[in-house]
């Protein structure tokens, strides 16, 4: 593999030689600024061999880096030559993130009186990313050069590598209309608000970039991107008109005839030459920084555009689901529910009768049950099966049928579906036999800060870091946290990752009534395992509210869940537990064994009882 | 009052017509972006009459509002003549933002072909305020005009009010030098520091607006704001040089021997100047855009200065304090917390034998027990004294002689003084007679607030949105709350208020070893009263951390308390508290007795004893 990596870097090294550029960036995001990327846009694990969901990689001459986050520490140092590639932990001490590797070797060349040249493609970056980057980079006097043309696309078309693998085609799959007793607005009401919003800011333009934004807009879903049902494509809404860009081959008779009244239907090609004939006549240009690619500003700003900088509302509107979309995730949760409980019962059955059970067959085994519920669409992420020391690689995606469960081992399983109308995402941790008292203090540990964080009570206008404080206070208390963020927005039969809004320290956003976070504490230790447990749940005003002695008459918000799945006994320290995480429990559990009876057979009521006494 | 500030009103109008705007903005700010101002500048409180700490105005030709946060909802009703100027309570439902009035009158002179011209001072507002404005304002083509001469100040010095009271002076309060022993770093060390950060950042040339962060820097104190040791003053840091500008008639000798070696003194009006001077030749100047005024911006884009934004260094060194200035702090608020627990014992003993006390009373009691300290130099702000329904004004700082305390009442208890070293700022609230069951209630919860806060551990990174949902968590499962931050930093020595450590909602910066925070959970009920039990903090590392189980080893933090007063057993329910916050308060009970009692006489020290049994 290092090999291969080394003919990589070289071929690559030479084109950045013929553009003149000193260094590389090669982002974890494509043009659609997507976390997850069709096979074709995978450039950065193309280029790296690093296979994680997020990670930016950057390549000098001599030397090249790759800059992960805490999930993906240990996965990095397994999947990398450090030889060719240094694996920077970002967020740990003595580590560098990006901006300071590229800003000492703008000082070194500074000394020696020349200008660092970066190479970037300009769609593979936000505006604000490239800002971020230009004021930063500013005092060593390093210039971005925007380079059009990809170049690890273009060593990837060179031989040797386009002999064996041809760059996959993507955007080639088909798309669906969803009618609107699974979305709950159809596409004129959406349009409507949208454009009330540009027309608050004078903007009479909105190009989308974002893939899940536009299938949301539209009520369409398609399957380009691996466990996310999105299509490659761009979108412009304008004050009177709507326009999809996208490969128009593969959409059928019943998709034309679901949008064509609102939407008008071009080629993924026609994106750009149609947002500069737009602009034409000092229209102004709704852009979002942070959702907008630096290669589409960069037309905008040829074409002189009248720009104005906004949040974009589509992002918004997304975020707060509404009744339709809330039922719509009920039901998809309970299938995924239902799933993951059965395949709990099972694997302890196997191990009770002393089968040997490997990741894969875990992963296997859910996978077909899910498979099993009627309208199953795709897997919403790759299924994490860890065990033992597996369970500590935070994001570890590719369980092995070579790792067999051993007795002892925790067993971490965190999966999710896509159901036509809804998206799931669960992980429980399983103890393999006899857990250890370790193994139980630390299950019972998250679970309280599970169990905390979703108790909680709120006001209107709690933000996504306050809450995070609140799931962590207590494993703090006992010096003990998890490297990820406690909770991230999800989207309706979209993405399982979505902003704004979500619970980690960097979220600001407010958690308002009708979005749906995750909340799945942690607790991680390298080659001891890992534990997560998480539900999803949306936020709803509290039904009856004390009455308040406030004047100000506050709404005051909760959690109800999506996901109901019993949590392993075996690993719950019962006297640790305060009464109000008792009776959360115990509520909860009344209301798992309510949900799921209905698709269980009599023996498996049995059991699910006995799984809910704790 | 409300015919004179009719008058006020219609002056200033005259002048708004000269100038050819059509509304004018006055900030609670001045020239230094003082919280606290010299009486000369406190031009909202004069032309709207509203006395509070922060609140801003703005004025029309027809109309004028007053826009306040939630501190001062209250306070704001009872002193403004509401047909004069609206009172917008910020945060409140129903309640619009100054941008959003602005925005709303500019949408109006727009639809009538018109652009509205806002006035404004810009040496009050910053330069990011200044953006913020700009960027809301744009859409309705409204103008921002800068008017270099203050409006409020010409119509102060105009007939009849200058035949009254003429402008008070200011700026020629006496000011002094700190040794060492006082401030644990010499000019020298803290110039090389700042130096260091320029040079990072390619800057030479450093104007300092905010008067804390110069006097942190020189190691002087005066008295020209009223409870804030600053005094008026610019001054500037260059690669060589160091500047300051200030009423030069005030300096002695001993001040000009102590910074003389390191720092030019120059006259208070020789700053624009010598700052013109000094860009010439394209030296690089570091501007902080929350901590510049406008004002000097522009003076600095007229002499085409090559502007370098950046945080200002002074502000984070200064808000880590070092051990001295630990030290210092502790033996002050030691000295304040002796004031406090002695004034507790006084009203006590004065409501058993049936005294009729009133606010006046008890705030000169506190005042004259801080004066009897060695070293006393200044309130640290108005102290606070409500009681009754005086208690849900939060910054309620005008202890009145004609309000007695009834049986029943809380008294709400908010001082805090400057001793020659250390700043202090502590709150109780208290039980006059026999207190209600909602009272005790009310009072324990917030001092669960209080403690689940202070006991609480974090990791190194922790920000203050994240400890302030922790604070707040207990109170909000009964759905109550507090409209104002947990906590806010806190100066040595200097100002009270200071950033840009805190503990709320909106502060995305970490809580760091050797920052100072208050914890100061409330809860207010109009009509009924107000509770707030406040401690002043400073973060160290855990000493004997638990052996961690992570590999990246991350430092653990705690909280040390600066602040040892008993808290009013009466108002404490302890069913309420479960073992971790009892054990919290017995310990914290220990110190308080063990730190105090070597101040006190033995019958004073039998009455702690008996206080701190709960």
């Amino acid at each position: 593999m290092s090999n291969n990596t080394h003919q990589k870097f070289t071929a690559l090294r030479s084109l950045m030689q013929q553009q003149q550029i000193d260094i590389y960036f090669v982002p974890s995001a494509d043009e659609h600024l997507n976390e997850y990327l069709p096979a074709a846009k995978q450039r950065r694990q193309w280029i790296s061999g690093f296979t994680g969901s997020a990670g930016d990689f950057l390549i000098g001459m001599e030397s090249a880096w790759l800059f992960v986050d805490s999930r993906y520490y240990e996965q990095a140092d397994m999947q990398v030559d450090s030889n060719l590639q240094k694996v920077c932990k970002v967020g740990l001490e003595g580590h560098q993130t990006m901006e300071e590797i590229i800003a000492e070797l703008g000082e070194k060349a500074l000394k020696q009186n020349q200008a660092l040249r970066l190479g970037i493609d300009p769609f593979t970056i936000t505006i604000a990313q490239y800002r971020q980057l230009s004021d930063r980079l500013s005092v060593s006097g390093t210039k971005i050069v925007p380079i059009t043309e990809n170049l690890v696309d273009n060593v990837r078309s060179q031989s040797p590598w386009a002999d064996h693998e041809t760059i996959p085609i993507f955007g080639d799959q088909p798309i669906i209309a969803l009618p609107e007793t699974l979305t709950g607005e159809g596409i004129d009401q959406k349009l409507q608000r949208v454009r009330e919003a540009m027309a608050k800011q004078k903007a009479t333009v909105l190009p989308v970039t974002k893939l899940d934004q536009i299938a949301w807009l539209y009520n369409l879903r398609g399957r380009d991107v691996e466990c996310n049902p999105v299509f490659i494509s761009y979108a412009i809404v304008t004050d009177t008109d709507a326009y999809l860009f996208t490969n128009t081959a593969r959409i059928d008779d019943a998709v034309k005839a679901a949008i064509a009244q609102q939407v008008q239907i071009l080629t993924y090609e026609q994106y750009i030459p149609v947002l500069r004939s737009l602009i034409d006549g000092g229209n102004g240009v709704m852009v979002a920084i942070g959702q907008t690619t630096f290669g589409t500003y960069l037309q905008l700003k040829e074409g002189n555009a009248k720009i104005v900088e906004s949040e974009n509302p589509i992002e918004n509107y997304k975020s707060h689901k509404n009744a339709v979309e809330i039922a719509q995730m009920q039901q998809a949760n309970l299938k995924a529910s239902w799933a993951k409980t059965l395949t709990i019962k099972w694997l302890e059955e196997e191990v009770a009768t002393g089968k040997s059970i490997s990741e894969r067959d875990v992963a296997d085994k859910i996978e077909g049950l899910y498979k099993q519920q009627e309208g199953f669409y795709d897997l919403s992420f790759p299924t994490i099966a860890g065990a033992g020391a597996n369970g500590s690689i935070v994001h570890y995606s590719n369980p092995s049928s070579e790792c067999k469960l051993k007795d002892g081992d925790l067993l971490l399983l965190d999966s999710g579906s896509q159901f036509y109308g809804g998206t799931t995402d669960d992980t429980r941790s399983l103890g393999i036999g006899q857990p250890t008292i370790e193994q139980r203090d630390r299950y019972t540990e998250v679970l309280k800060s599970h169990i905390n964080c979703a108790m909680q009570k709120f006001p209107k206008g709690t933000t996504g870091s306050q809450i995070d404080g609140i799931a962590r206070s207590s494993l703090w208390q006992q010096q003990l946290d998890y490297g990820h963020g406690t909770g991230h927005g999800v989207g309706v039969f979209l993405n399982v990752h979505e902003g704004p809004n979500g619970i980690s320290k960097r979220v600001s956003q407010t958690l308002d009534v009708g979005t749906i976070n995750s909340i799945e504490p942690g607790y991680y230790q390298p080659q001891w395992g890992g534990i997560r447990l998480e539900n999803l749940y949306f936020v709803k005003e509290i039904d009856k509210p004390i009455s308040s002695q406030n004047s100000s008459q506050t709404p005051w918000y909760e959690f109800e869940s999506l996901t109901y799945i019993p949590f392993d006994k075996k690993l719950i320290d019962r006297d640790r537990l305060n009464p109000q995480q008792i009776l959360w429990l115990e509520n909860y559990y009344i209301q798992v064994i309510a949900k799921l009876s209905p698709m269980l057979n009599g023996e498996e009521i049995a059991w699910l009882h006995q799984a809910c006494k704790f």
